[in-house]
């Protein structure tokens, strides 16, 4: 397996664009993107757990439940949620592709994302849908990263070669993510494309098995969005046997898709709002994978914490105070600490309790920009890993006025 | 009921005093708090949840276990948390309390907060233990609230007189709490005084009643710490019948009670680390009371809706989906919003759905520094109330460094 270049078009069959329609004001600001794979795919999602779900999910939950799409449609700026039309405007949105570029619209997956509750204006959509498909290309899927861009400062694109029974398949994927991030069963907007052939049923099964160790282990702020998203094609183009089953093609694939969800994590963790840093919550030693899962989460969800490690403060009794209110059934008192990055390894905490450290050492190993968390709870079989960022002043400057 | 001065010392038989002793490097700053009961009193408490616990509170249950005791010794600066020796100096410093003033060292509540894992220098007390009881003075209750302060701007005290068939009874009660406030079952460091009589069984399920309420129903930043602490002492001065069973009586002081606890509240979470505004959201309409508290609270515990407080921006979005992620089972597309403060009232969300309103008026109502954020949830019964405050750049700063 090899990472490759090419992002949401590495697959085979595969065209991408993004354009600035005019939904955002900010004209240098791309807003709207579409994916079209060349013939109809199997497809995938899984979904927020909000009660509050933006329209655009339950017209593409609709529209996938025959395990087939062609074409995604995607704009930032507005999240089309809490609107009164909201439903209405998504299947707009469809007919729209459909009638552009000839897919069923119920082959259309459609996400918005963007600013909650304000009404969503088809008109710049209805204008330039022509222009977006016109430019539908296997060398545009950058610019499709760009338009699902919100508070993104990068853009988050991925891509694996891999082959099952020596044919060559592909995964790419693009995210989008920064704030309003605490996914769970589901996460913020990720799309997914490859040219492996599977089955429906092996690809949710895939998929659902997948976020369960990766988006869901994915922390910003602590707010899980309304419109969380994670959808994957499937097309079939790469030549493969169809995988209808579990066995040594599907845990190649599996692992394949693991890899560009874990890649996409820790870039959508890296560049959350505000964020200088990528933190890495690695539990090892638990009793039970739920204890490793939510000792690892709590850590990288504890504003004191991210507050530490944004300062570089070795402040390992906010690390200890996080596993003891998270729920974990785990002893306390067994639970070593070290910090992590490319200047070194320090240890700062032993059976619970503080042991002597160089506070300088600490200080050089945590002004990187990746740093791992080393907690050992015990001597369990179990571990997990969770990924979050540190809190910011620019995380509250972000956030004190979005909408303006 | 009347709110009085005189904090912690206003009921009958109370006298306290702080000083630096020299925990903390600061002159300025009091860091050692001493209150005593004339008499031996009725005493209850409530503890964290946290599986890390604070060494002091461990030992106060210890002694609080007959119900009874006469003196609370509280230093902040350092936690006595994740260190090995804790409970042998937690022990010692109520030695010291007992050896100084003459109550038996099983009557002393012992407490502590400030940093996790760094040893606890017992020397600053031993020798300063002496002045400290000297200055023991119904007058100096004031000095005993600014000793338990952290990262605290203003001493947190209340005070009230109500009457029992008569008798003139007093409550008060002083707090320290600004980070890592996530109450869950138990709270930061709150000691209450009072004259009433009443059973130890009594005075135990009025408060693990009350804070259910009001501590557990605040929330500065999703921390809960590992050295909360409610404390409760009943002298019996008051000279009133013993409470000894519900009734009349009891209800009575369980209002007394609320009045402190929710006053108490109010100031912690206006006074929340970095905060420049208080948050109160009201929940009204919930067919349980679990949805209304779940609601209320996920709201108050928001990051981005903190983030939106603190810019003054009406994003009402965020308690939509702040309401929708929270556990609650409520009807999304019931929901009503409104904001209000001594500038007035607007609404914003109506059936779960965005309304007209004036930004110009919102932000005016918004910049005030008590905010209320009302919100409807249904036609049932149930309501609820928490407590928060705003995400600010301060609170970043506050946190990114705390040790040093």
């Amino acid at each position: 397996m090899k990472l490759i270049s090419g992002g949401i078009c590495a697959a085979k069959g595969y065209k991408a664009n993004g354009i600035h329609c005019g939904i955002r004001k900010n004209r240098t600001k791309k807003d709207l993107a579409l994916i079209v794979s060349d013939v109809p795919a199997h497809a995938a999602a899984v979904y927020t757990t909000n009660l509050v779900k933006g329209a655009p999910l339950t017209v593409t939950k609709a529209h996938l439940a025959n395990g087939t799409a062609q074409a995604i449609i995607c704009n930032s700026g507005i999240a089309n949620t809490c609107n009164a039309d909201g439903i209405e405007k998504a299947n707009a949105m469809c007919e729209l592709v459909s009638n552009t570029i000839g897919v069923s619209a119920d082959d259309v997956v459609v996400a918005s994302t963007g600013v909650i509750g304000q009404p969503l204006n088809l008109e710049p959509i209805a204008e330039h849908i022509q222009e977006l498909a016109d430019g539908l290309s296997e060398n545009s899927g950058e610019a499709a990263a760009e338009a699902i861009m919100t508070t993104d400062t990068v853009k988050k694109e991925i891509a694996v070669e891999f082959t099952i029974s020596d044919t060559v398949c592909h995964i790419g994927g693009i995210a989008k993510g920064s704030g309003m991030i605490h996914p769970n069963m589901a996460t913020m907007l990720v799309f997914i494309t490859s040219d492996i052939a599977i089955s429906p049923a092996m690809l949710q099964k895939a998929l659902s098995g997948d976020i369960a160790n990766t988006f869901n282990m994915l922390s910003i702020d602590g707010d899980t969005s309304t419109n969380d998203m994670v959808t994957v094609l499937a097309n079939g183009l790469a030549g493969n046997d169809e995988i209808t089953a579990e066995g040594e093609a599907f845990n190649t694939f599996m692992k394949a898709l693991n890899t560009v969800t874990v890649n996409l994590c820790r870039i959508i963790a890296g560049d959350g709002e505000g964020a200088t840093k990528l933190l890495e919550c690695k539990v090892s030693g638990a009793d039970t994978e739920q204890a490793a899962k939510l000792s690892a989460k709590s850590v990288v969800c504890s504003s004191l914490l991210k507050a530490a490690m944004f300062g570089a403060d070795a402040n390992w009794g906010r690390i200890l105070c996080a596993i003891g209110y998270s729920g974990a059934d785990v002893d306390v008192n067994k639970v070593d600490v070290s910090f992590r990055s490319t200047k070194g390894e320090i240890a700062v905490c032993r059976d619970g309790a503080g042991i002597p450290f160089s506070e300088e050492q600490a200080k050089e190993i945590l002004l990187e920009h990746e740093i791992e968390i080393l907690v050992k709870v015990g001597n369990g079989p179990y571990s997990a890993c969770a990924w979050g960022c540190d809190l910011t002043y620019d995380y509250v400057k972000i956030n004190g006025d979005y909408r303006t």
